[in-house]
C-alpha cells in the first residue's frame, strides 16, 4: 500500500486507472500477513482502519457527483467479499462504514443527504454506528435549542476509530428511534472496550456510553422526502448482503486455505488407496460438495445484489412489495451463505486432517469469524420470514434485521 | 393452443409478436391437464410431440439465417423449466430434441449442419437419439458404397416419434463410436416398447433394434472443421443443463403444487399453536429453507447456462480449458438442482400432511418422475469430477456425461 | 405355514417349541412372495388376515393366564418390525392389532380387560379400530337401555376385516370421546371402500359409515380401576413404537434389497476406478453411513421398548411422568426412524443405479409406504415434543399420538 | 476429593461403597470449576492426574484377582463419558489409560498380565502410550542381554504424567511393531512440549525423543498365549469406543450447558410470537432433533460396549469374525457419535444467540475439543469400512484405528 495517507482527513481520490477489484485484492493480502496477529491481539482496529483510509475506498458510495467513486452495490459487496476472504473483521468494519455511509441518503434531508456524502469523499472519513435496536437504553431528550443523549449502547461496531457515528435512540412519546449523526470526537462518548468475544474480534463491537452527548439539532436525520417511500426502510437489506458477503468471503477464504494444505502437504489415510491426498476419492467429493454449493451461495447472493442495486436506483419511487422481494432474495443468499460457510469452516478440518489442528496454523479463525457473526439474527427467523412470503405474499416489517 | 398443425412437416413459423416464454406456458398448462393420465398410461407420446411441433418451439435453436428462431441457450433452458414443472417427460423429450438438433453444427461438417439446421426449420423436424455411450452393441459395418448398423441401443428416448435420430455405433478398428443422422422412419428400425419404468413413464425411453439398418455414408457426421477445438464435446455440458433445467422445473411444480394445498386445504396440528396451516411456524420455515436452496440451485444453473452460451458463440475457438470450466459449472447446478429436488419432493408431503397421499392428487409423480432421471448417471461421480477440478485443475473427460 | 387354521375363530396356539421370531420370519416370507401383487391390487387385505390368524401370533399380548401367548412389547415390536421387512402394510394391521388387543385392559374394567383377553385367545380374534381422534363425526347417543352410534370415522385401519373393533365416538357434553368394543359384524356397520392411496395401500385404512349401530353399554370401555394413574394413557406411546418398528422394517427391507442388488446387478460406473461395484469407495460410504445411522435408530427404539416394557409392567402404579419420559424416549425412536428410513428409501436408488427404476423392481413400494405412513402425524410437532421435555420437563399431553 | 492420597505409588483402594458413578461424577464436578483456566494454559496435566489417582479409578480394569476393582468396560465407557461431560482432556487421559492398562493382557504373556495389572493396582499406575503406528522413526535394536530403543514418537498422549510406557517401535526385518512397556521414568527419554493445538489442550500428546533407551527382553510384550486369537487385536475397537464415549461426553456437556443458557439467560427473537426463549417454536425443535440423535448415538456406543465386552469375556476364544463384528458396532457407534457431536457444537451457538461467543463463557471449548479429537482418524474412511462389511462381509483389518 504505498498510497500516501494524510491524517488530517483529506481526501484520497481514487487512481483514475485502478480497478477497484485489484485494490480491494491488495488490502486484503496486505491485511492477511497480520491476521491472526491482530485476531490475537484483540483490541482496536487501527491499522485497519489506517489501510482502508490509505487504499481511497471510503469513499466507494459517494455519488461522483459528490467527488465520490459512485461504484455499484455488486461492486461494494465484491470489494466487502475479497476483504472477507483474508479478515472478515475488516471487512465487517468496511461493510458496515458503506451502507452508514448512505444513511443519510436514505433516511435524511437531501440537504443532509449531499452535506455527509461531500464531507465523506472530502475528508475520507469512516461511518460506524450505535444503533443496535435491540438495546433501547440510549434516550434522546432536547435540551435548550438542542438535544441530549444519554445511556449506553452495545455492538458498537468500530465506532471507537470512526469519523462520524450514527446513533439510534430512544424519545419519550415516540415509538421510533431518533437517528442522528454526530462526529465521533463529540464530548461524552466512552467507549467501554468490552468486545472479547470468540471472533470477529477485531471489529471493535463493544459498548458505548453516552454522558450528556450533545446532538444538534441539525443532526437528527430526516425527514425523508417521500414519507410514503419504501426507500428509507432499505438499509436492512444491505445488511443482510453485507453479512452473506462477509459469510461468503470467509468461506472462500477458508475453502482456498483448506485447498493449498491438500495440495502440499495432506497425506493420504492409511487405507486409502491411493498415492496422493489429492486423488483420495472421498476428498475430491467433499471438495466437490462444497464447492458447488458454495457457488449457490454465490450466485443467490450476487442475484440479490442485483436486485438491491435496481431497488436503490428506484430511490423514493421504490414501493414497498419491491423492497419485500428484494429483502426475501437477500434473506435466502444470507441463509445459504450461513450453511454453506459453517459446513466449509468444519469439514475443512476433516478435509486436511489431524494435524491440521495445530496452533501455527490457526485455522479455527474462519469458524470463529463465521459462528459469531452468524449469530447476529437467528438463521431460523430468516427462513421464517422467508417461508410467510412464499406462503402468505407477507414481507418482513422492515428492520435492521430484514 | 390454436397455431395450426400440419402433418407433412411443413415449417411452424413462430409468430413475430409471440414471446417465447408465453408460448412455453401455454403448452406447459395445455400439456398440465392430462399429466397424470398420460403418465398412468405411459406408452409412446404423440401427444406431447404433436403439441410441441404445433407449438412452433421445435426450430428454436435453428440459426435465424436458416429459418429457425436463433434463441439463446438460456431462453432454451427456460423453456425447459417451464415445461418440467408441468410434465418432465415432455420436458425431457423437448430439451434432448434441442440438443440434437444442434449435434451436425457440433460434430458434423459445415454442409452436414447447414443441411440439418435447413430441414429442421422447414419441415418442423422432432430429433430424438440411439447414442447411450454405455452400450456397445449398435455396430456400423461398410457395405457397398455405404454402411450397415446392425444390433440393440437402449435408453433410446422419444426416438420412437421422432423425425431424425442420431445415433453412435461401434466400429471396428475405431476406439471412438460413429455418429450418424438418419430418418427414424428408415427401415430395418424397431422399437421394443420396453420403457417400463418409476418416472419420466412418457419420454419412451425403451430399446430400439437396428436390423442391418442402411446408413449413407453422407449422414456419418463429421469431420467437423476444427479437430484441435472442444467445441465438438460440448453436448454433454448442455446434457447436464437440460437435465438441471428440468430438475429445477420438477422441483418448481412440486413447490407450486404443495403451496396451493397448504394455502386451500391444510390444517394445523391439534397441538400447534396457530388457527391457520399457513401461519405454522414449521410450515414456514421449511417453506423457506427449501424455497432458498431452490434460488440457489436456479441462480447456479443460469449462471452455468450463461457460460454455456458464452462457449457456444466461441464456437471452433473454444478451448478445452474453457469446455472444462463450464462443465464444471454445468455439473455443479445439476448437483444442486439434484439436492434441492429430492430435498422438496419428499418434504412436499411433510408440507401437506397426511391426506396428500390420496390418489386423487397423484403427488408422487413429481417425486418418480425426479428420483428416475436423477439417476442418468451418479451423483457422487459428479461431485467427484467438480472436486477433481477444484482440487487438481482437471477437467472430466468429454463423455455425453460430462 | 402348516399350521391348521380354523374358520370358526377357535384358538390357535402356539406350538410349545416353536420360536416366536422364526414364525414372523416364516409370515414375512410367505408374504414376501405376492407383496408387489397385493399392493398393485390393494383392496382388502383377506391373505393377510388369514396367514396372521394361521400364525398363532394373534393373542400374542394375551397373558398365559388368558391362554395366550404373554409375550413382552420387545417380542412384539420385533415381529412387526420383521413383518414390516417384507410387507409394511400386514406389519401395520398386525401392530396395530396388538395394541388394540390390550385396550381393554388399559382403558376397561378388570372385567372387560379379562373378557376380552380370554376371547381373543380363545376364538383367535383380530382387532381393528374406528378411533381416528381428529374425526369427530361419530357420536354415541343412549338409545333405551343401550347406545346408539351414527357417523362417519376415517382412517380405521383393518376393521373391515376384523373380528372387534374399538370405536372412539363423540358425547353430547362430555369433551372426552367414548370409547366401546363391538364385534365387528354388528348391523349398521359399512365400510367405504376409499382407501386409495400411495403406500400402505392393503391396509384398508378407510373410513366407515355407522348407521344406528346398536351398542350395549357393557360394550363401553371403563372406568378403568385407577383413575389417577397414567397407565391407561399409555396406548398412544405403544403406536409410536408399532410405528417406529414399522419404520425401521422398511428401512431394513429397502436396504437388505438394495445391498442385493449391489452385490448381484450393479455395474461400477464408467469413471470408477474398480472393477465391481461393490469396491466402490462412495457406494462403501453411503451403504456404511446408511447402516450406522439405521443402527442408532434401531438401538433407540429397542431402549424406548424396554422403557415402554418396564411401565406396562407398573401397570396401574405408572405415573403421568414416568409416562412421559417413555413417551419422549419413544417419539426419539420415530423420529430417527422415520429420517434414516426417507434417507435409505430415497437413497436405495442412487446405490442400485438408473436401471433399478424398471418396473419388474418395485423399489418404491418402500419409499410409497414409507412416505405415507411417516405422515401419520407431524414430524415436526414430534420433535417439538421432545424439545419441550428437555427443555421445560414438560411431557406431551397424552393422546393416540403422543 | 477426600480420598488420601499417597504420592509413593501405593494403591488408592475404592471405599467399599462408593458407586462408580458417583466418583466419576465427583471427579467431574471437581475439574469442572478449572476446565478454563487448564485449557488456556495447556502445558502438563498434573492436576489431572493427582485428581485420577486420588480417586481410586486407575485401577478400574484390573480384575479383582489382582486387587483392583474388575469393572466391566460398559462402566468404564459410562465414566469416560462423565469426565468428558467436564473436561474432555481428562477423559481423553483416563480412557486412554484404561485401555493401555490392558494391553498386557492381550498382547502379553499370562506372566506379564498378572505382573502388571498387580503392580498397577499396588502403585496407583497411570498409563499412557508413545505408539502412534503412522510415526514409524522409533527403532529397537538389539544392545547386549537388552534392547536400545531410539528415535521419535508423536501423539504420546499422557506420557509425560505417565507411571508406565507402552511403546510400539520399529525392528529390523520385522514388517510388525515391537510392542514394549517401560517405566516413564526411564532415562533417554524426553518430552519434547510441541503439543500446541486447537483443542484437547491438556492431553500433553506431544512428541517424545528416545535416546538409547534401555529396554529390558521382559519388557518386550508377548508372545501372547494364542496367536490364532482375534484377543490380542482388540484394543483398536476399544480405542474407539473411548473416543465415542467421549464425544458423546461432549456432547452431552454442550448440550446441559447451552440448555441451563436457554433456561436462564436466553431472549425470545423480536419477532417471535412467544414471551420466553423456552416457548420458542424452533428453539424447541432443534433441542428434540439434537437430543434424539444424541439418544440414538448413545444407544449404539453402549450397544456396541456390550458387544465388545461379550468379546472381551471370551478372551483368547475370541474368533476374527467375532471381532470383526464389534469393531464394526463401535466404527458406526463412533461416526454416530461425532456427527451429532459436531452438530450440537456448532447448533448450541443458534441455541443460545449472539451474546453466547463473548470469552466469558468460552462455549467454544466443546467444538474445539471434538474438532480435533474428531479427527483422529478420518471419518469418511471408518464409514468405508462398515460399508465394505455391510456388502462385502471384509472386517477392517484390526489397527490402533480400527
Amino acid at each position: 500500500m504505498t498510497v500516501a495517507i494524510d491524517r488530517n482527513h483529506s481526501a484520497i481520490a481514487l487512481p483514475p486507472d485502478r480497478n477497484l477489484v485489484t485494490i480491494a485484492h491488495e488490502i486484503a493480502n496486505h491485511l492477511s500477513h497480520t491476521t491472526h496477529q491482530r485476531d490475537a491481539a484483540a483490541g482496536i482496529p487501527n491499522q485497519e482502519i489506517q489501510s482502508l483510509k490509505a487504499s481511497g475506498l471510503l469513499s466507494l458510495m459517494v455519488p461522483q457527483a459528490y467527488d465520490g467513486t459512485g461504484a455499484s452495490w455488486l461492486e461494494a459487496m465484491d470489494i466487502v467479499k475479497i476483504l472477507a476472504q483474508a479478515d472478515s473483521s475488516a471487512a465487517q468494519l468496511y461493510g458496515y462504514h458503506l451502507l452508514l455511509s448512505v444513511v443519510p441518503h436514505l433516511i435524511g434531508t437531501a440537504e443532509q443527504a449531499a452535506h455527509t456524502y461531500r464531507e465523506t469523499a472530502q475528508h475520507n472519513l469512516f461511518w460506524a454506528n450505535a444503533i443496535n435496536t435491540r438495546d433501547m437504553r440510549l434516550t434522546l431528550e432536547p435540551d435548550a435549542d438542542g438535544w441530549r443523549a444519554s445511556g449506553v449502547k452495545t455492538f458498537c461496531t468500530g465506532a471507537v476509530v470512526s469519523d462520524r457515528l450514527i446513533c439510534a435512540a430512544t424519545q419519550l412519546g415516540n415509538p421510533l428511534p431518533a437517528m442522528f449523526v454526530i462526529p465521533a470526537d463529540r464530548p461524552g462518548l466512552t467507549y467501554n472496550h468490552d468486545w472479547e468475544v470468540l471472533g470477529q474480534r477485531r471489529t471493535a463491537s463493544g459498548s458505548f456510553t453516552f454522558a450528556n452527548v450533545r446532538v444538534e439539532a441539525a443532526e437528527i436525520l430526516g425527514p425523508p422526502p417521500n414519507l410514503e417511500s419504501a426507500f428509507p426502510t432499505i438499509l436492512g437489506v444491505g445488511g443482510l448482503l453485507v453479512l452473506s458477503s462477509i459469510f461468503l468471503g470467509i468461506a472462500e477464504g477458508a475453502l482456498a486455505t483448506s485447498l493449498t494444505y491438500t495440495q502440499t502437504q495432506a497425506r493420504p489415510w492409511e487405507t486409502a488407496k491411493v498415492e496422493k491426498a489429492t486423488d483420495d476419492p472421498y476428498t475430491l467429493r467433499r471438495y466437490g460438495e462444497l464447492w458447488a454449493q458454495l457457488q449457490g451461495a454465490i450466485a443467490c447472493t450476487q442475484q440479490a445484489t442485483t436486485q438491491f442495486q435496481q431497488a436503490w436506483e428506484k430511490g423514493q419511487a421504490l414501493t414497498h412489495e419491491e423492497r419485500g422481494e428484494v429483502a426475501i432474495a437477500a434473506a435466502a443468499a444470507k441463509a445459504l451463505s450461513i450453511q454453506i460457510g459453517l459446513a466449509i469452516t468444519n469439514q475443512m478440518f476433516d478435509l486436511m486432517g489431524a494435524r491440521s489442528v495445530t496452533n501455527q496454523y490457526g485455522f479455527d479463525l474462519y469458524w470463529r469469524n463465521l459462528r459469531t457473526l452468524t449469530l447476529h439474527d437467528p438463521l431460523d427467523y430468516k427462513l421464517c420470514d422467508i417461508g410467510n412470503w412464499v406462503v402468505n405474499g407477507t414481507a418482513p416489517v422492515p428492520s435492521s434485521y430484514a
